[in-house]
């Protein structure tokens, strides 16, 4: 097992071997949320486009108080002043709002007070054109998700049809004779195909567009059909086991034969027969079966390689730092993922370890928390301190009593 | 503005008169991703439903090797053994299974060899019925967001159909005679009504299901008509601006008359003019109309409804400590939201306070990290280390460079 390559150097190997093309699509502001820009924009607005009122008022022209209080008992509106809200526009002979809180406007549209300590000079409570900002402002740069706030900023400037990187279309294929789908009760000898729907989720949420295939039998004219199909529609195309037929190397040959494989056995453990491989020019991943080695393979592997496409850089999960409540051992050749439930208490965070092998499956899938051994560490002991990442929110820490 | 009460005051003293329904409904799984659970859920399947093979290899009885090594020069595939790779079932007669590596096997069904190392006892290389887990077993806690490996649990424990949380409907009332669609250039005294599509988003992200109305231009009866329509379709109604008409209380007036109003004015800026009200039984909030004010009233007062609603806990943003590199002034009495755009350096983080009012209006909604005063904080100096919330992942600190 020795000298597989670690996930890190698998990686920079197949990023040598592939370049994903620059992809890019115009799509509408409401459909932007989330996509990642494919170029810095700049605003086409400027706001405000002529100056408005910055408070509840009357425009009034600040001259008619040059020297002080003006009579103000023959004061038309429409004629001496005109009302002029937060925001509104007023006509360019007024250059001066006085707040409504400081006069008393009379019914028939003349005014019977304002305040005498009133200081009312040319721009008072006007905000100028382009007080907001101005066309050429910066509005977001590039290679960033668009969050909701990017939109507000985009939708001020006039951006409406917005550049981003195309999704990836991502290919799954589950293989397996012994595969059904979750709406089935399994019978003696099946499993449940739970990979495509947990792989489509993650996904969608790594930015890329699911395209789910049926399940495949381990037959080999039929995968070759579906990795056929699959690379003719999509930009990454994932097979997921498929080596279970007593050949481990049944689909590494396939994808010798039909391109090139990069890497066959990665130093990253559940999911170590992960194979990486170019066809047609595209990346092709086969994903050992288990469904944490899947986990652990799309986390690590497949999220790189769509990030490569989106122009993102990997993502830093929340961290945590805790005790270690049970001896946890590993693989010094080998990075291992292990689930880890934490707890928080009066003395800090609790980290326990959930071994898929040892534990309920459900229950290593559900935790809270993962850790990922460094290779050359070989265990790490009982009370220690170590550090995880939170596969939920740091609130989900707390404890249900805080709501 | 002394007086008014904190964020949390204000909604201690909504939650104390409004307490949301239990809603529940049932979706299929494949619509049940980061849907709130709303109960504990256990397996109804037991996995392996019988015992599997646990490598490629052969199945055999293990009693003919109870003496040393058997003669195999006669064995007959389907009689003496059969084909049992991983996570194949086999007949009862057999209970241990040899890997395929120690055996070689001819091809008109007979074997020529087994490894003489090899250790066949019963149960060997077999996985036991429920070695996965067992009907009944955990699979999710009530409450609880679910994730793709959540899924993936839900499906091997064959619950397809998932109680969750309902979604809150939320409708969103953009008010304003000036404002236009972002679609539309903003002409003289027109502005664009940029907090729908944020608004919208937003609440997408918090998990409510959002109803956009169209912009409701200032005038009280299409306010009146307006609210009651939101009322009757959705759980929740945010009314956006709409006191830009010279009369500040405009709607708490409207909200006044038709429910109950438990504040207007919160200590919390941008947005203090907020108001909370609860009218025939629902919340509705009266956003400020400013960008900011709208982002900030969205992100501690509607998420804090939504969430309880949902029945889970306020975020907990990453966070981060960094430098604060200008002069922050607050006012002791109000939380004061400060976007901040956060550095990375070789000698730390540094920290830019993006002031609404000073800059460009979308360098402020474009920023990475944002920090919020405590009331009571009235200035923090230049220099001095301070720890904000990230507004885009830690990662996206790193720089470009780093891809």
């Amino acid at each position: 097992m020795q000298g597989f390559p670690s996930a890190e150097q698998a990686l920079a190997d197949f990023f040598r071997a592939w370049e994903p093309k620059e992809q890019v699509e115009l799509v509408p502001i409401d459909e932007a949320a989330w996509r990642v820009t494919a170029g810095t924009l700049y605003s086409e607005n400027t706001l405000p486009v002529a100056r408005i009122s910055a408070c509840d008022g009357i425009a009034v022209c600040s001259d008619r108080f040059a020297d002080g209080a003006p009579d103000i008992s023959k004061w038309r509106i429409g004629t001496d002043f005109v009302r002029a809200d937060t925001g509104d526009d007023f006509e360019d002979r007024f250059d001066a709002v006085i707040a409504i809180e400081e006069v008393d406007l009379t019914e028939d549209g003349g005014i019977s007070f304002i305040s005498p300590d009133v200081e009312v000079e040319p721009g008072s409570n006007v905000r100028e054109r382009g007080d907001s900002f101005w066309k050429g402002d910066l509005l977001i740069g590039e290679n960033l998700p668009i969050r909701p706030t990017d939109l507000a900023a985009l939708a001020m400037g006039g951006v409406t049809m917005v550049p981003v990187r195309k999704k990836p279309r991502a290919a799954f294929i589950p293989t397996g004779s012994e595969l059904i789908p979750p709406q089935m009760r399994p019978k003696r000898g099946q499993n449940v195909d739970t990979n495509s729907l947990m792989a489509k989720h993650m996904l969608l949420g790594m930015g890329a567009d699911p395209l789910l295939f049926p399940i495949v039998p381990d037959a080999k004219a039929e995968l070759g059909n579906a990795l056929d199909q699959a690379l003719g529609e999509s930009d990454i195309v994932i097979i997921n086991a498929g080596s279970a037929r007593g050949d481990e190397d049944f689909n590494a040959r396939l994808l010798e034969q039909k391109g090139k494989l990069i890497h066959h056995y990665i130093a990253a453990a559940p999911g170590r027969p992960l194979a990486l491989a170019v066809v047609n020019g595209k990346p092709v991943v086969n994903l050992p079966g288990p469904t944490m080695a899947a986990f652990f393979g799309l986390d690590w592997c497949v999220r790189a390689i769509i990030n490569r496409y989106l122009r993102i850089p990997m993502p830093k999960r929340q961290r945590i730092q805790g005790k270690l409540m049970e001896d946890m051992h590993s693989t010094p050749h080998m990075a291992i993922l292990c689930r880890m439930d934490v707890v928080k208490t009066a003395n800090g965070y609790e980290c326990y370890p959930r071994s898929f092998h040892s534990e309920s499956l459900p229950l290593c899938m559900g935790t809270n928390a993962m850790y990922v051994s460094p290779i050359g560490e070989s265990a790490r002991d009982k009370g220690e301190l170590i550090e995880v990442e939170l596969l939920r929110g740091e609130e989900y820490l707390e404890g249900a009593d805080g709501l």
